[in-house]
């Protein structure tokens, strides 16, 4: 068994993976999670690689036995998880009237139920120790409504309500909850493919660098007890906001 | 058929009957809507006595084919609503560690995903006509998550989300969509009950009227639409927030 | 004397204007203050045309001593202060580095050091009372910095820390004290002639009318103390936010 | 001449001091600011002990004149300034009505009025270069106000309102603008004599250490321009927000 192990819900973006491979490099037994296990082989190899500990793990994170069950896993066989990061997005966009039950629940269920048995199984595994640090990732919509995004904000919204209200009960119990609030296009082959004018900004770092994200998710990590942080935002440079 | 109509989705509590009525006073057929319609008896027959036109229906707001039939029943044999308003609350504490999944899925299915499913329907029937209101009923969890509130403040997060992102997408279609923040105890069976030192302070005005609460929403409705409040808050003059 | 009073300090611009109107048709002795008594003389014969009661007073509100001499003429010769409302506003836009001192220093002498003189006279003379209201008008600036606005939301923002902090002490004390954000243009001579493309909205009802403004605030003023408002917006229906 | 400077403005106390310290140590030339230049002479003293370069300057950062040539003098003859760090707090409460003019103005002048000036001096250097940090000291009074907390709630809204104005005007010109929020208390001796029972919680991270504020402001300026932050909170772990 290793000493201590990171956690990462959405290990499937190039988020996530930085994160990943951050916290590998740092000594974490690193594991990542997709709900199919057979799309994290790149993602592991790559860790292993850079001399990483990887352990990857399919996993529906909507489903509330297989997440309990996931950090049984963990803890029981790979290592004492210091760290658990809630990385799943659903950005989708319709009108009011076009948006389904069918998307708004879904949409709801990946990005906020999803992260609230996340968190909550990172609570039960670490208040008994004092210490951990479990992060949220946020966005613009995390703090604002907008027109076509009554799914996408409301699912947000409901993960930074979670993030506070578990900072504010678990922080005196030497749990740190932070949120963070990513403003901008990602450096992501889905941004390249799809919106090559946002994309061409990377010449002149106008997309967020996903290993600089990672950064900042292992200085919150990193911040000792008596100065933390629970919420900051990231964003390009260009970026009008 | 009346010629105009208001429907609260939530009439079960004091504050959705204070707003039934209200509505009903000024003449509008008042749709009044709980999960069982046999326990609108009461409101329906104030209403009534009061000189108004009261139309109760059992509905369960988080079924979306009832909601939709809801809509359709009432535009098509009671009036075109010119108001809705949804008032469901759900307003559970927990520690985080004993927040059950079903309490979480519960609590937004109550709060939030009820409160889409009525706004989204509201707008189907409203845009075509280019005018009408939406009133989502919104409170201090809508703006600040808080130990033990993770599902409440969650759902309550979602609905101030979908409330703004409606308000941004229809205010230029017409439709006002509003939010309203109550802060502090309303008077209510339940707080006499449960509450009594609290409730003690009714004598000096330290818990909202229902009529009152009634009052703003009724202001909000009668808006013209140059000067459009979107949010507001509500509380006693006693409360410390 | 009268038997109530309401000051409405700046009352030189539209709102201002409509507001004094407004609540001299309720029977407010309406003293209307500006920096010249003589430019008030319209706005005066407008009240007393419809039949309302007029005391303009020439005072620079930024000026501790005029300011205090101002609430104990009104208090002593025309009638208790019931209702104060602080409307002035210094909308300026400069680059951060044409900026000058001078500058950021009147517009925060305006808009928040005059805000403050003003308030703090209304509390002197109400608390004891028990009873009063002191509205601030604010905008979207008093909630959000922007390229060019460093010295007018900053006067704004702090206008914005006066009323909460207010609100929160005097509350209690029975004092309703409220803060309105406008986001929008207003009918005025000053928005024809400036910007006649958005002046062009008047006839959708595009720009926010004063007198419905002014409708707001008595609204919040006539509000019973078990429901109080701290915070609202107004907006036109077009707008974008 | 050093070939990087950093300033910080309000270096008198456990926070001013350890920023300048920890930017010594990575090689910057740390030109530091009191009114009286003579009470720097035990910073300057232990940063030239860890084998950095102190500059320590009197100025009266309320003085726009001493200011501007504050920033010439070391452009000229220090080094250019790629961090400026704007620390002055002047923390007083009062109930409203006993709020002088004087104070009122003063708090104002120290926490604001002096911060506009750093800023727009800093971005006068730092713009034509393309480059720097320009970072701000905020607190919790810096979102909301608070009972007694007019005076100083007011100067921190509009310092904030600065903050956020310059980082939309500045990031695109390549100058990066923060703001902080810190929330309790801070190891200082103010702290060890006046809340003897809170600085007991030093010996469990109860109180803020200066050094943990410090590398906050040094992550701050060592983001790359792709993923900057604008706010971030820092407070210990058993603080009750």
């Amino acid at each position: 068994m290793a000493d201590k192990a990171v956690l990462v819900v959405g290990a499937g973006d190039a988020t996530g993976g930085a994160i990943a491979r951050r916290f590998a490099r740092e000594g974490y037994a690193a594991c990542i999670v997709r709900r199919e296990a057979a799309s994290l082989a790149d993602l592991a190899g790559q860790i292993t690689a850079e001399g990483g500990q990887a352990h990857p793990f399919g996993c529906d994170a909507r489903d509330e036995d297989q997440v309990v069950a996931l950090f049984e896993k963990i803890e029981t066989e790979v290592a004492p998880l210091e760290a658990v990061v809630f990385n799943i997005g659903a950005n989708v966009r319709f009108p009011i009237v076009e948006t389904t039950a069918r998307v708004y629940r879904k949409v709801w269920e990946m990005a906020a139920f999803a992260g609230f048995l996340t968190g909550r199984e990172a609570a039960r595994h670490m208040t008994p120790r004092g210490r951990g640090t479990i992060l949220f990732t946020g966005a613009t919509a995390s703090v604002r409504g907008r027109e076509g995004f009554s799914a996408f904000s409301g699912a947000k919204h409901a993960l930074r309500a979670l993030a506070q209200s578990m900072a504010r009960e678990l922080g005196p119990q030497g749990v740190h909850v932070a949120h963070t609030l990513i403003d901008g296009a990602i450096d992501t082959q889905w941004i390249a493919q799809n919106f090559p004018d946002r994309y061409a900004m990377k010449d002149r770092d106008g997309i967020l660098n996903p290993d600089h994200i990672a950064d900042a998710y292992w200085m919150l990590h990193s911040q000792p007890r008596d100065a933390w942080t629970h919420e900051l935002d990231l964003r390009p440079w260009t970026e009008t906001w």
